[in-house]
């Protein structure tokens, strides 16, 4: 199922943000979503990753759920998954990844 | 309908992170979502915007879909408009908006 963002949702959001060079913006596009398929969505209480590229390509953002906050942080002690992770942000100017909770959801329909 | 993030929505991405003192932060995450029902939900091309609160409490983010970058464009042009951003960034350290695409998506179910 993709993605779903409501008040409710029993997850914890994360939301990474690279600050990246253009010239390597599309790399890092592809290394998140290679480490996501290959490692982060085996582990336990990962949900989703969704990776958005800037138009002007100087950002990446991974826009991420999580089963809880503990689970996140479990994943975070993992030496494989903290390999590459390590690798993502070697590629990256800067990133600064955060644990969220929706506040507030506003649509149209 | 709630926001669902796929490769292929025809729609475009705006992702603000607000950098924000931690005192200050329910204060910004309010005024936001009084914003987006007062204004922004009723200019033309608004999708959805959903506002995010860091567990740190120094980031708030938040994560809008327009019809287009277009639509986006001109609302940034609307002197209203204008008028409540402005708070909503006086209430902030700093603010980082950029319009994004979904480039790929990674789910368990």
């Amino acid at each position: 199922m993709p993605t779903t963002i409501t008040v409710d949702a029993p997850v914890a959001t994360l939301i990474n943000v690279f600050v990246v060079e253009p010239a390597r913006q599309r790399e890092l596009v592809d290394l998140l979503a290679r480490a996501t398929e290959d490692v982060m969505r085996h582990r336990p209480g990962f949900v989703a990753a969704n990776i958005h590229a800037s138009s002007d390509g100087t950002r990446v953002v991974n826009y991420a759920q999580w089963e809880s906050a503990e689970a996140f942080q479990a994943m975070l002690a993992d030496p494989v998954a903290r390999e590459h992770m390590g690798e993502c942000g070697a590629l990256a100017e800067s990133f600064d990844p955060h644990l969220y909770t929706v506040e507030s959801v506003h649509h149209t329909g």
